[in-house]
Order: structure tokens, then sequence, then C-alpha cells
């Protein structure tokens, strides 16, 4: 259960008031792969304590920080604070040069969440009441997200007209994000000895019929509230064989389908299985996509307020588990999405700048 | 070293005046897993020693009983004494109905034990002399196998101007064997995030021209020494893939070429290259095939004297270790090839009476 008890003193202690490259390198310094994330959900929450326009709750490592100002309107902002892995030489601690911070987790998101606990600082009487969510395990196995475990639990403390995630999108504004499933292509053939083939039928041969079709086939990019979605069907693995000298009775194909957010899945499972029709096709695991919501309001003010480009977001992100939710929400954080989890993650520090700038002038 | 030391008694003993079928019964109900042999290899040992014009050599669990003679032509008859395993529910001890035997190693191939045994005892005073080779561990990684040890430690056991290996061939002659080798056709590709594909390239659907050629590829049948060999070229196994989110950097198929013994290795590898002329192609292992050499005498002799069916053997079996030896070599068995290693393993009876007769009248 969520509990708002004042936690012991952080090991690390973070200062809300340094500038926001100087708090972002303080929060990368602070090691929190997936799962080991206590320390800085310790500092995080040590940091907002003192506020007082903000009441704090802890959940596990997630923390949640809110105003209660009687606003029209609620926003939520939201970050995961763990990162991946470090690399073998431990691409920490932070180090900085010529204007770009390196290090793990300087793209993949603590620049973000730097930004959100500079707003949380800043913004005591904000114009419109404001949810902070510091979340854990965003990296790994979704069982263990910290977001999707509050909407399930505590599903009001995510309430809210609009939300921002603050994943790497290089400054822009990207709206809504693809769904994704995976589906097990099958081919089944008959055993037998290879030295005598015909007394068989070989499974592998039968897949490139599986793989002809994927070459074939021509995505599509669809526009949806005025983005445009780049639809992909690939395989992402493939496996037969039972011995070296076995003619193969069953060969999988495992496809990923990530799609336009215009579909759910009931219809993209619905599309896979016509392309390939004829065979045996099983879902093996979806997670729809979230709409960008751009027409709506709230959305509209934030894309004005901030004056950045506005794209859709190709990749799956924690947006779809609000707008589940029934919130609108967007991407827009500092750093280069293509450099997240890579051994030379690096930012150059006037995002972090930028990022903190507009999100003040949308609140302030 | 082989040991000419007397055995301790076994703890099953085969009478050798029984008849074959009986014998054979006795042979499968003393279980020999591959090297599990022993408790077989020492009832082989004892039953052969009081044969007084037979020298007995143990090496390991396999038995070599010869006699000297001096006559102009020697001959070996040679037979593995191992299965492969049992059932779940044990497919031993043996049952006999309606004239067929069932049970592990009935066919694959203590039918050809026994009748070997039977000729040991029954012709003291053969035409030609005779090499009896009960060997060990056939049915698994060839490193382990009997002959092949022999081969190399101890040549002069197995010289001899013809040899007969008792594999099942349902009572005809089966000339040669096919060659085999096996190749890893790999595809290479560039490592992606499945939901932005265009920022790599996929390995897997690469492979599915690999798989076209192969569908395409059309077997030939080549005619060595009067008999027809029919080649194959088979995927047996394929594996890609990296994560389920992430387009494959690599796919490998793994195709067995199945060749006639016009090729050698050299001659088959060079053939599969330039069916997949360009890929990436790497040669994972080769075992030559073996000639059916049915022109030689002692051939002709042994197809004559037999007077049964003569074809060309698919699958590759121990006759190439003995053709390698410099020793012409044919498969004549009783028991359906078809059926070794199925559950449901069984011979008529009639097999192995015959089988027994035809090696009497050839060598008596």
């Amino acid at each position: 259960m969520p509990s708002t008890q004042p936690p012991a003193a952080p090991a690390v202690a973070l200062d809300l008031s340094s500038d926001v490259t100087t708090l972002t390198a303080a929060i990368c310094d602070i090691e929190s792969v997936s799962q080991d994330e206590a320390p800085l959900a310790d500092a995080i929450e040590a940091a907002l304590r003192p506020l007082t326009h903000l009441e704090v709750v802890r959940d596990g490592n997630t923390v949640v920080a809110r105003t209660s100002l009687g606003r029209d309107e609620r926003v939520v902002l939201a970050g995961h604070i763990d990162t991946v892995p470090l690399t073998g030489v431990p691409n920490l601690p932070t180090r900085q040069a010529d204007g770009v911070l390196w290090g793990r987790g300087t793209v993949d998101m603590k620049g973000g969440v730097a930004v959100m606990l500079r707003v949380a600082a800043e913004v005591s009487e904000p114009d419109r009441d404001l949810t902070f969510l510091f979340y854990e395990c965003e990296e790994i196995d979704g069982r263990f997200n910290g977001l999707a475990r509050l909407a399930e639990t505590s599903p009001e403390l995510l309430a809210a007209d609009f939300a921002v995630l603050l994943e790497p999108t290089d400054g822009a504004i990207e709206g809504g994000c693809k769904g994704t499933l995976r589906v097990d292509v099958v081919t089944t053939g008959v055993a037998a000895h290879s030295a005598r083939p015909w007394k068989g039928h070989n499974a592998i041969h039968d897949a490139g019929a599986v793989l002809g079709r994927l070459t074939a086939y021509e995505a599509e990019t669809i526009t949806v509230d005025g983005l445009d979605y780049h639809e992909a069907l690939q395989a992402v693995g493939i496996s037969g064989g039972i011995a070296g000298n076995v003619i193969p009775d069953r060969c999988t194909v495992t496809v990923n389908y990530r799609y336009a957010p215009d579909k759910d899945t009931e219809a993209a499972f619905a599309h896979v299985r016509q392309v390939f029709d004829g065979f045996d096709v099983t879902l093996a695991d979806a997670a729809d996509g979230a709409r960008p919501g751009l027409h709506l309001p709230a959305a509209q003010a934030f894309v004005e307020a901030l004056g950045v480009p506005v794209n859709a977001k190709e990749g799956w992100t924690d947006v779809a588990r609000f707008t589940a939710l029934g919130v609108p929400a967007v991407n827009f954080g500092p750093g280069d999405p293509n450099l997240a989890h890579m051994d030379d993650e690096a930012c150059p520090v006037e995002q972090y700048v930028a990022a903190e700038a507009a999100l003040l002038r949308w609140l302030g």
C-alpha cells in the first residue's frame, strides 16, 4: 500500500535548487538499474518532502507528488527512474565535455526526471494542478512496472486530463505510439531420416513461403490525428530442426507487427492472419498503441505553449498505459532516442535546459 | 588394448545351439543401450570362447572372433550390439505373436547379431577365413564407435577381402552408401529496434532466399556401379532472432546434403557452395559414402550365392568405414530398416531364418 510516512535520510541528497544539468548528473550518478532503484527513490522522496505545496506518496520504489489547488485541470508529468544495466567498463559516473553530458541515463531518461524535479520545486502555484510520477522498472518485464502497478492498485493517483511522459524525444513532441503484437507462424511437416526425405515433408522448406510473404509485404504509413505512423511487419525469430539427420516436422517463425493506433489488437491480429492466410497463426502477446489525442484541448494547449515539432512516436511507450486509463498523453523529453541504451549514451546539456524552459513556459 | 584373457561368467548365458529366433530374443532381452553394452558383450564373449576354431579378442565392449585356416580369402561379418534407448513403457522383454518378434533391437540389429553367432557356431570349417566383429556404440556419436576405434588401433583385426554388415535391409543386399555433409548457410543483417526496422536489415527475411533455393532444388538420382542413389539436399535446422523487439542481424540455415558415392567430400561441398552461391556457406561436418563395389569378385560371389534383390543403400552406414580401410562391404540383414528406432520395432521371424540360411549357403 502507498505510504505517506517520512523516509530515513537518503544516502545521497539531491539539491533541487541546482541547475538542471547539475541535477541530471547527480541523478545519473545514483545508479538505478531496474529493480535496484531504492537509493534514487529515497533521494527523490527526501528532496520532495520539504516542498509544502506537494503531497508525497511512496509506493515501493515509485514516488508520487501532487498539488491540490482545486484547479480546473490536472496534468501528470511522468518518468521512470530506472536504467538499463551499465556497460562492462561502467559508463558512470557521468562526465561533461564540450557541452555534452555522457553516461548511463543521460538520455533514457534522467534528464527528464531532473526536469520534473526542477518543475516540482519551481512551480509552487501552477495554473493547473500537477501530479509528478517517478516510477520504477520501466526497462524490464511489464509486470514489474511501477506505473502499471499504480494503474492497477491506486488509479486515483494517476487521474488527470493530460499526461506528459518525459521519455527522450530529441526535444520534439511525440504523440501516441504504435501498438505491437507478436504471432507465431508455424509450419508442420512429417519427420523422416534426411537420407530418405521423400518419406517425410520438410517444415523448414515450407517456412520459405512465410518469409516470402514477409519480404513481399509493403507496410503502410497511416495518419492518425494528423501524425504519420510507419507500420512494420518483421520476423524477429525463427526456429526449426530436430537433429542433423532428421527432416524437421515443425518450424516456427515469430513475427512482430507494429501497427498504427487506428487499430486495436483484434483488428491488428485479423490483419496478420490475413497476411498469413493458410498458415497456422497464434497470438503470442500484444499491447495496443495510443492515439496521439492532439485534437484534445489540453494537448493543443501543450503543443501551442511549447512551439516545438510534433511527430508520431514509432516505438511503444508507457503513454499507452495512460491512454488505457482515459488520459491523453504525449512524449516530450531531452535526449536522442536513438542513443537510448547505447554504450555511448550522451546528451547536449542545452536539451535539458530547453526542456525545462518549455515546461515552465507551459505551466508557469 | 585388446585382451585375450577369459572373462568372468556372464550374468546371462547365450545358447548358440538354439534356433536363430530364440537366440535373437535372448540377445534383445539383454538390454544394451549405447554405452551400456557390457553385459551383452560379456555374454557374447563367453558364448564364443568355447568354440575352438575361433580366436577371440575383447576390446572394451567390442568382441572379435576369427578363424585362421589359411584360406585364400577372408570375409568379415560385422554388427553393432547396442540399441537406441527403450521406450517410456519399455519395449522389452521381447514378445512373439503371429510369427513376429516385437521389441527393441528386433530390427536394429540383434537379429543380425544372432545370425552372426549362429554362423560362428555352425561353420567350423568355412571355405573362406571368417572374422566376426561384434561392436559397441554405433547408435551414438562416432567417436565412441567400436568399429571406428578398432580401425584406428588394431586395423589388422579388420583386414579382409570383403565385409558384410548385418544392418537391417529387409533381406535384400544393399550396396555402398551415400555420403553426408552438413553446411551452415548464414545470412547477415543489421540489428535495429523492430518499431523502426528501416534502421536495420532483417537477416531472417534474407534466409527466405536460402529456403527458396532449397525448395527449387531438384535432387539427382545417380547410378554408381549399377545401383541408383537418390541424392537429397534438405534443411535440417534454422535459427535466428535476438529478442522479440529486435530486427535480427543473423540467421543460420543448417543444410544436409546426402550425395551419391561418385563424389567425395570436396566435390560434394563444391556442389553445395554452387547451389548457395552468393551466401556465406561453411562446412560443419562430413562423412564420405561408399561405392557398392559389386563388380569385385568377392562381392559378386556373395550376390550370386544369396540370390536376393540388390539395391543401393540410401543412408550412411558403417560400410563406409570398411571402404575407408580398403575392404569392399555391403549391408545385408533381417528387418525392415523403416522400423529401426521406432517404438513398435518388430520383425517377422522368417527373416531371421532366411538370413541365417543365406549366409550358411554362402559360407557352408
